[in-house]
């Protein structure tokens, strides 16, 4: 018999030591595709399961590096042409029986962190600390792959208790939340009757179970580049155009932009960088911003005032502008059905000690955009959060999570499969 | 004999309790027109002085109340109307004798300062403080129309030693530079061979004279008014078009504007009001700036960085704005032959002890748009200081000069006024 | 038989030409007092009903002015000097027999808003126009104070049938959310065993009942004053400290205050007054603001936060300032006992078409005060909505509301006040 | 016979090809060292003409690397040792007859441009383009070195003839007026009692010299970092102190630091980075600003201005920041002497068509702070400019000069030590 939870410790133990960042998962992928492959699953690879039309914040040197660096560690040529530099996959399993098609999904990148080296830390400790320097799976998704991958090993080994289709969407570039859009552009989930995901850690402890956390918050990522123009600043600042001077300003006003009566709203410019030397009128700017907003029309809201901003520094400051999209999510609510049968689940499984109904989770994931491309087809759809321990927060050099929360997991997932089956 | 002496004391004093802001001297202007016919002066007055399309930062209530109080002070009411709601007059002396033309300019308006009660105050000890509460002969104007009544009166008493024509300009509204622009436009300095005019106790101590100050800064100064949307600022912020941010916005990018390489440069924003109750976003804002630059280009430069910057914040806060200009004045430089003969007369002068050659004035003074407007009809132009001992700075409310300054002063212009005849 | 609904508007339409703002209601009170009395209330004014430390936003000329405006509208003086120079009153009425302690509040001032002249307005076409130019009701106060008044007759005409002890607070200067906290502060409503107040017309129509708004957001309202440097804009600007500088930076930096993850907030710098003459560099400037929070804490870190910015300002531009507040109010949630009370009543009361259990207020409204005041002190309170079909917004020149609705209002609290008592 | 013309154009582009920026100059350095040697010159180096305490912006890891490449491209390890990691060097030559100690300086470092590829730039076309990428002598500093080589072997050539002593300062980091503070406070120059150096081709075309450029303007450099907190943007924003806002609002008020009335101000802040990523609110953040001013007390007032700036945005932002100074230099004037002597040896040198008396420099340049040691210890200084026609701008990527500008530069150098020694 398969001991599905060693095969959960060690998966992610392996994942964790070479995390990649969004749209460079090129190892991360082939390892899953040929796990996948080998239970026995048909696997979409590429423009199948990508539309490249909707792909948000890819950089092609890094998807070059991510290709060089995944074909070093010895992943399999022809599977990474095959990708077509495309990320992600989907495992597709049909029981032969009549039935449901389910979805899960997945996501599989790393943030840009660099892993403590603090001996006390568990990976440090038990040697599988990230070796692909400044980046780490500081958010979890090694255990999402890895609990995925043991789902379908699970799914494939009892496929003939089970009924309809499975698909299994190993999702690349959720950070940032640029990976769901092309995901769910490509139409992949649109025969999905069900659709479940979950996230790790986040708003709950070791044993909990939220089953519809609400307060999914929309979100529109931008790069922005102002061009100005250079000018000696001892001998003639009025020669120039400042772009600097102007994404000051254009921060100053974007942080300023009113609050909104009808919700929640966010705004962040995370990065700027201006400017080419100590004197010298700076010629060019850029920041990288993202807007939120509680519902899609708030956060289109925000998105415009940044625009109306934007045209307005241009004009102030003599500059012109650039703005790219390099990311999106949407608000989302779990179809009530399906947060019931999480619960009931939850009540059955392993491990679970507390059933949290709802919570604000106040941050914004792409599932939401799978979860409502699958809602607008007539599917159902859900998220929920599976609770652990953790060392640190989210995205920290120190985060670590207890690994016995990737059994109840699993658990809750298996119930889930049995759950849709009438089982 | 006429005693010029005092005279020049008695009307100072005189006109010192009854100061008018720009374009209200009626009562002012009615009280040198009478003297000047007294002596002999053809005098023109309204639209013959004043081209209305040249007029900036005139108030028709402040007019009309100006018109009232003149009457309420015994003005001749034909006078009044002779004037058609504009002030200022310019007294013509033709010698009948072959001659140059020769014109001074006085300007007669005063500041809105209310005069101190301070009983150590000299007007206060004499009993000639300002009997018009909020206003106050505080940039010596009071002594200069003195000035130019005795001088007009000395020439008309010595007219037979005299050759070729006088002009004598009394000119509204020099506060705001508003004034000189019309009385330029109206033509009526356009025939002159020699223009002169001079400002008191200004750099200068009793005693000294400034031949050719430099740094008469270029200035335009203009009135803003955004127009956005009110809205419940608790209730729905995001409805509302915020003029008052708009315009704070505005003052930070304008304050910012880049000093330039040709030449100094200013700004300010001196008054700003906006908004209409602490609940509300704001709908309205209104403010009163003005720029200067060395050169008129320098001038024009950051004129068109105020519109840009409006345009762009226009834009950027979905406000609307007007802007309206309310007065100018440009750059100037004495006619170098003109400076020698006030340097020459200087030496000659009683009274005068120390005679400066330059000096940076490092303001704006709109009779250099009357001086340009000579030398560009071919005649020359000339400013100078006559230095005052002053109890405190222009324009506040303890401001006084040390009268025997104005001696000096007559001397000065009796001088002048020999030597281009010259005597 | 008393016609309570003529009495209705009638009173609301007397009340309506005189409308006075927040702390100079003393025609309104007089009105109100001589009202009670004559139904055989005990009436209270003064400091028995207002403790002076806890007032905000009170203008000693603006009290003065008020004074005088009631006297010669026709206030009995001895009445008015009784109040102390404190507006507001309490009526208090003792069945004799025993029951619990029900207080009402109405709220009596009006808002700083010039009723239109268009002929098309009902109070224009019926003759009940503001005569206080300047002045409205134009947030329904006068109605509310009618509401109170009829309330209290039919609470008069039929104490026979009633327990207990009514009070009801006429409560001034609600508009900023200024006269709350002295009510609160002088223990009038301590001894409440249940609390009512309403708005009416406020997010719902004619017809309309919420029974349990949520939302009312905690809010400070502040005034800060700069002072800076006076200097001569052109001469010598760097001899400035500018506060319209410092204000306008300070405008910049409150805006943007970061959002609060924890819940709603808000900020409004409502005005901005700034600057002495346009070229003088600013060396005052006044804003009066608000910030708001979903809870005290996070309305406490607005203020904070605004606090920390005017240091900083202060430092930065080397100007001083002083921050008074000026107003406050609290979150509030009803007792889910009388908001079920207020359901209930609302089934059998004429008039009421529809009952919306809640919805969000999204504003601030000063009964939180007060009703957390009874809460503390062991009663029940809650604050509910009339529905009323408007011509305009609150706070709009063009406001007006359907008369109808005072009847349906009146029917609400005279079923509350039977249902209280059991009837 | 010695063809010091041939020498001037050959030792420029060797100079050229390998262009070292400021503190790094190792390779140059050697090169110079070894040819003053050769002519028989003693050579200080290291804290023998470098004094650390005043060194401003010399990065470790840049001085290290420099070192590196100048030992690969063949410079000799003992004299780099001696160096101590200090670049620059003084060569002295004594007549060994009794007269004045003149000194002349010679600036030696490169700007961080890189140089064109285009085939028509004339040293790509004649194949001396910088070898080191990313950098390239586009302000003629490898023509000041050669310069200053050629003079001093014209100088050992022609010993016999003249008096007193000579030293030649080829001085470091100019750029970024970094290098000179150093210098001075060596006492390298303390004994010299003249002082000569020039800058070629600023302000002045092919056959023009300038003899007296004025407007050298003060300035400080600084680099600025602020630490703030991060925090999720979208979870938790207040939770954050974010120094991106604190530095785009430090720029916007630092930009708007009033104007002077003493005299011309600039600053600018060159170079802004800040944030960490999109998502994260901002924890850091690093400027690098330079004020000016037309006298060192404006400079100050510049300086003072930006203090208070950081100190109160420290404040209202909760950010802590640290200050440190890059460079400096001051105002300074020619000894009129000096400026008398160079007219006239212009008026005989060979090539010099036009001598222009004046100019406004409207820039730093370090060489100040060496004149100003050498005036303060009772010597004359002077600083002058050799025109030459110029392909683009100083610092862009297409500068170049042309290069028969040299000869007339050592020309006027010949006359000067000629003419200082009576000659």
């Amino acid at each position: 018999m398969t001991d599905y939870n060693t095969q959960l410790i060690e998966q992610r133990r392996e994942l964790h030591q070479w995390p990649e960042e969004g749209w460079t998962e090129f190892w991360t992928t082939s390892y899953i595709v040929k796990k996948l492959q080998a239970y026995g699953y048909e696997v979409l690879v590429g423009t199948k399961v990508i539309n490249p039309e909707q792909v948000f914040g890819r950089n092609q040197k890094l998807v070059d590096l991510g290709i060089k660096n995944a074909l070093e560690r010895g992943a399999d040529p022809k599977l990474i042409e095959e990708m077509g530099g495309y990320t992600g996959c989907v495992g597709v399993l049909d029981t032969g029986r009549e039935g449901p098609t389910t979805a899960f999904r997945f996501d599989i990148d790393c943030v840009c962190v660099r892993e403590t080296d603090d001996p006390a830390h568990k990976p440090n400790k038990e040697g599988f600390r990230s070796q692909h320097d400044g980046y780490m799976h500081a958010c979890g998704h090694d255990t999402h792959a890895s609990i995925g991958l043991t789902l379908a090993h699970w799914i494939a080994d009892h496929k003939d208790q089970l009924k309809g289709k499975f698909k299994f969407v190993f999702q690349p570039a959720e950070e940032g939340v640029r990976g769901a859009s092309a995901v769910a552009a490509s139409g992949i989930v649109d025969d999905a009757d069900f659709f479940f995901g979950s996230h790790i850690s986040f708003m709950a402890d070791s044993g909990e179970i939220v089953a519809a956390p609400y307060g999914l918050l929309c979100t529109s990522k931008y790069d922005v580049t102002f061009k100005g123009q250079p000018a000696h600043a001892g001998k003639e600042p009025n020669a120039g155009h400042n772009a600097l001077a102007a994404a000051c300003n254009a921060v100053v006003q974007m942080l300023g932009i009113p609050r909104h009566g009808g919700g929640m709203t966010r705004i962040n410019i995370g990065t700027l960088r201006a400017g080419e030397g100590r004197n010298v009128i700076p010629s060019s700017a850029h920041m990288a911003l993202e807007v939120r907003g509680e519902t899609s029309s708030i956060n289109d809201y925000m998105s415009e005032q940044v625009m109306n901003i934007l045209e307005g520094i241009s004009k102030g400051f003599g500059v012109s502008y650039e703005i790219s999209q390099m990311g999106a999510a949407v608000d989302f609510t779990n179809d009530p059905e399906l947060s019931e049968l999480i619960a009931e689940v939850a009540k059955e499984t392993e491990g679970v000690e507390k059933i949290i109904p709802d919570g604000n989770f106040g941050g914004s994931e792409d599932i939401s955009i799978l979860g409502r491309r699958v809602q607008q087809h007539g599917g159902k759809a859900a998220f929920f959060i599976c609770g652990a321990d953790r060392a640190a927060g989210h995205h920290q050099s120190t985060f670590d999570i207890d690994e016995n929360a990737l059994k109840t997991a699993l658990g809750m997932y298996v119930g889930i499969a049995k759950k849709v089956n009438g089982i």
